[in-house]
C-alpha cells in the first residue's frame, strides 16, 4: 500500500505505507495512521500528510517557541486546533506557562492521536496547566475570559480558499482573536507548505496578520517528510526581536532537542528566491 | 510523461515532464534536460535528478561561497566536475579570482549543458579567468602545478559505494588532492541529500575529508526540487570561522541572489535532529 | 521516464519508458514514440498509448478483418484515420481488394508514423491500389465517388463526448456516411475500452451506427498492452452472420498472424459481465 | 491511499483505494481486504491483488466449469486452495455433485473471507455437500480415500520458482494428486497471467500437467481488475473435446451469470500471438 501526496498540482509522490494503523470518519474529517519504514508512525487528514513521528518535533518546536520566546515571560497560552497534543507538549516544556487552553473542534480525532500516537502528546493531556475545549475555537472567542500571552495557530492547512477552512485565517477571524489578547501578546501559526510556487498560503495568512497587528515576521523550517519547508508566521503589536529572542531560547532551560535553541535564529534566515516568494 | 524519483528507497515521485528538451548518452553518463512546469529547465544524470533551473542558484551559491569566504583572499580556485557551468558561473563573481580551472570528465555533457541549459552558466565558459580541462580528474592530480587557494567539488553523487565513483570522495583521493593546494586552502563539496536517513553520503565524505585536514563543518540549504536539504561539507587546516565568513560575504560586492550574502551563516545552523545524523 | 495512463479516471499505470524516440505536436495532436521494454515501439497521441509493436496486430487484425469477412467480396474499401498504416497493411493483405482509400486528417503524424514506426504500415503505403488522402473526413464525403464495399473506423478514441471529436462518432456522421455505400456494405470501427465500467464509448458508438444501419453487432480483443480488452462495433444493412464470416476466415489465404482466422468467431464471445455493459 | 500493483517487473499500477476493509498477517500469508471504486471489494494476498467483487465471477466460472463440463458426470469434487469459496460456490452450482472436498492450509484467511467477502462464498461454505479441512494439501494427499472425478486447482500464483509455493506446481505434486483420481478424472488450476512475457508460469505448469496427463489444453479469460487476461490448464487422460464440454454447458441448468455457458468455447480460441507464448 501506498500513500498519495501530491505536490504543487503536478508532481505526484508514493509514500510506503508498512501497516495501517487506523482509519476513520469524524464529522469534521477523515484520518489516517499508518507506519511509514522511515517515518514511522505518521498521521495524514482528509488524505494529505499532517505530520511524522521522526520529524513532527522539528515541526511543533517551530510553530511554538520562537512565539513563546519573543515575549518576555508568557503565562497564559491558547492553542487553536493542535490535535495532536505536540504542540500542548512544546507549550508546557517552558515552567513560566501556568495556563494552556487548547481549543479543538474534533473530539475523536483527539482521541485517536492519544490513542494511536501518544508519543505526540507525551503526557501533555495529562498535565494539570492544559485545559482541554472541544468546540469551535470561533464559539470559544465567545466564551474566553482571560487575556492570553501567547496563542498558536495548529490549524489545518487550507487546501481550497473558497471553502470554510479559510475563515480560519481570516483578517476577521484574527480580529476577533484580537480581543482576547493581552497588550503584548505574540501570535504564531502555521502558514503552509514552502514551496517555489506554493506560498500563496503563506502570503495569505501574512496579509490577514498584518491586517490585525504591527509586527509580522516569516520563517520556516525543514521538515523532511513534507518533502521541503514549511512556514510559520509570527506576528504581535511588540517588535519582534530575532535576535532577543534567540537569547532568551540559548538562556533558558527548554530544551529543543528536535532544533536545538542555538539554531532558532537560523529559521528567520530563509533564503533570498524562497523569501521573496512570501512577500509578493 | 513523467520523471521518476526514488527516495530512501521506499518513497518514489513522479515529477511532471512537459516536454523532453534532449536525451543522450556519453561515454561517462546518460543525461536528459526536460521542462518541469514548477521548476523549469530539469537536469537529470543516469536517472537522478541533478539541477533545476528555478533553484539551481540555491544549491550552486550554497556550495560555493562560503569556501570561498572562509578564505581571506582566494585567487586560483580548482573546481572538480561542475559539468553544467554553474559552478564556474558562481565563483567568477568573486572578482579577486584571477584563476578558475575546472576540470570535468565529460566534455559531451558539458556541450550538451551550454547547448540546452545556457542559464547554468551564463557566460562563464567564456571568461578568459576560466580554465577548462576535459580530462580525469585524477589525471589532473598528476599535473596540476599552480597551488589553488579553493577548490570546489561538484561531483556526481555516490549511488552505490561499491562503484569507481566512491573513490571521487575517499580518504586517498582527498589526500591527492591536498598536494596541490596552498597551506590556508579551503575545499567544499557537495555531500548529498539530508534526509532523516540518507547522511550516509554525508558521514562518508566528512569521514574522508576529516583525515586529511584538520577542520571540518557540516552544512546545507534546502533545494525545493530536491524535495528537501542537500548538503555540504568544507574542511581547512585553518580553522573555519562561520561568523568571519559570514561578515566579508555581507560586506563583500559580490551578489548572492538565490540565497543572499545575509543568510550564508545560517546554512551552518542546522535542526539538531538533522544534524545528528551527520555526525555519526 | 515513465508514461503515465490513467484508467476509469481512477487508476493510475505508469509505464517503464526505455527512450524518447520522437515527440511533436502537429496542428491535430501531440504525438510520441517510444521504446518500452516489453511492448516495443510505443505510439501515444495526447497522452494515450495508441498502439504497441507487440500487440499492434491483434488490435488491428481484430478491427480490419471481421468486416472484410462478414462481406462476400469486398473490393473497395475505406479508411477513415489509420495513420499508422496498419490498417491499410491489414486491408490490403486482401487480395480481392482493388482500392484502398485512406483519409486521415493528419499528414504530419502519418509522416512520423512511416519514419518511426515503419512496421506499423509494411510497406502499404507503397501498394499501388492504396489511395492516401490527407484531409478532414467531412470534406471527404463531399468528394467520394465511388460506393464502398467496407469501410473501417479507425479514427481516434474520445476522451470528452463534448469535444468535437465526438462528432466522429455521431449519428449525422454516420448519415452522411452511408451515402457512400454500396446496398450490401459492411461498416466497423473502433470502440472504446471494454472495462467494467468503461463502455460509455461503446454503446454510443453502438448507438450511432444502429440509427443507420439495420444489425449491428459489438465485439473485442485483449489487447495486453492496454490492459485488458478493446472494442470494436460492426454494422451492416445485411445480416452479420458470425459462423458465415468465420469460415469464409478459415477458408481464405489472408494470413492472420496475430489472431488467426480460427480465432476470428470468438471475439464475439464476450463474457456477459462484460457484453451486459455495452447494451445498457 | 493506493494499491501498487507490478506488472512483468517494468510497469506500476496505483489501484485508488477508497477504504481499507481488513488487514492481517497469517503464519501463511498477508491479507489485505479494501474498497476500490470500480471493482468493489478486492482482495490481496502478499501484494497481490487475488480478487474483485466486480469480476471474480469470471475469474471462478473460468476456472471451475470447463473441467466439469469436461467430465460427463461429475460427483466427487476436490477443490486445491480456494480459501475465499467461490470456487466451491460455483462448484455447488453443480447439483450433480455429491460431495466437494476443499483443502485450504490457511484456516486465518478462510475465516477472513467469510467475515470481509462473504459475496465470494455465498453461503457454499454451509453447503452439506461441502467438506472443508485446514491442512496442508500435500498431507491430505496421504489420507484422501474417495477417488475424485474432477480436481480444481485455486493455489497461490508462484511469484519466485524457487520458493517452495512452486512445489505446488511440480511434477511430483501431480504425480501424487493422480493417485487420488478416477481414471476419467479431469484437473483444472489457474495457471498466472496471460501477458505478452508473462507466461512462464502458464508453461511450467502445463509442463508439469502434461507429464502426468495424456492430453493438456490451456485456455484464458480476460478479468478486467486484473488488467488482461488470466489463464488456465486443463488436463486428462481422457481427450478434451471442446466442442463436447460447450454442448454440455449449454445444456446444463448451471447458471453461468458472469460468461454465459455458450461463451465457454471461446475461452480456448486465444488470438494466436497469445496462444504462442503458452507453448514455447
Amino acid at each position: 500500500m501506498r500513500f498519495e501526496q501530491w505536490f504543487h498540482g503536478t508532481d505526484v509522490m508514493y509514500h510506503a505505507v508498512d501497516r495501517v494503523i487506523a482509519e476513520g470518519k469524524t464529522p469534521w474529517q477523515h484520518y489516517l495512521f499508518f507506519e511509514h519504514p522511515v517515518f514511522g508512525v505518521t498521521i495524514a487528514i482528509d488524505g494529505d500528510m499532517q505530520s511524522c513521528q521522526a520529524d513532527e518535533g522539528i515541526y511543533h518546536e517551530a510553530l511554538v517557541h520562537p512565539a513563546l520566546f519573543f515575549h518576555p515571560n508568557p503565562k497564559n497560552v491558547l492553542i487553536m486546533g493542535g490535535g495532536e497534543g505536540a504542540t500542548a507538549r512544546e507549550i508546557l516544556r517552558h515552567s513560566g506557562v501556568e495556563r494552556c487552553v487548547m481549543v479543538d473542534i474534533d473530539g475523536a480525532f483527539v482521541e485517536a492521536c492519544r490513542k494511536y500516537a501518544p508519543t505526540w502528546s507525551e503526557g501533555a493531556f495529562d498535565d494539570p496547566r492544559l485545559v482541554l475545549k472541544i468546540m469551535d475555537i470561533n464559539d470559544y472567542f465567545d466564551e474566553a475570559q482571560i487575556p492570553f500571552d501567547v496563542v498558536i495557530g495548529d490549524l489545518v492547512d487550507v487546501a481550497d480558499w473558497s471553502s470554510p477552512v479559510a475563515g480560519l485565517y481570516s483578517e476577521t477571524f484574527y480580529d476577533r482573536l484580537k480581543k482576547l489578547l493581552a497588550p503584548d501578546a505574540v501570535v504564531a501559526t502555521q502558514a503552509g507548505a514552502l514551496d517555489l510556487n506554493e506560498a500563496i498560503n503563506h502570503r495569505k495568512v501574512r496579509r490577514s496578520l498584518a491586517a490585525s497587528f504591527e509586527h509580522v515576521a516569516s520563517y520556516g523550517v525543514v521538515v523532511p517528510s513534507f518533502g521541503g519547508m514549511w512556514s510559520y508566521v509570527v506576528a504581535s503589536d511588540v517588535p519582534l526581536d530575532v535576535e532577543e529572542m534567540a537569547k532568551r531560547a540559548e538562556t533558558s532551560a527548554v530544551m529543543l532537542p528536535a532544533i536545538g535553541a542555538e539554531n532558532l535564529a537560523a529559521l528567520f534566515a530563509l533564503p533570498r528566491r524562497i523569501a521573496r516568494s512570501l512577500e509578493k
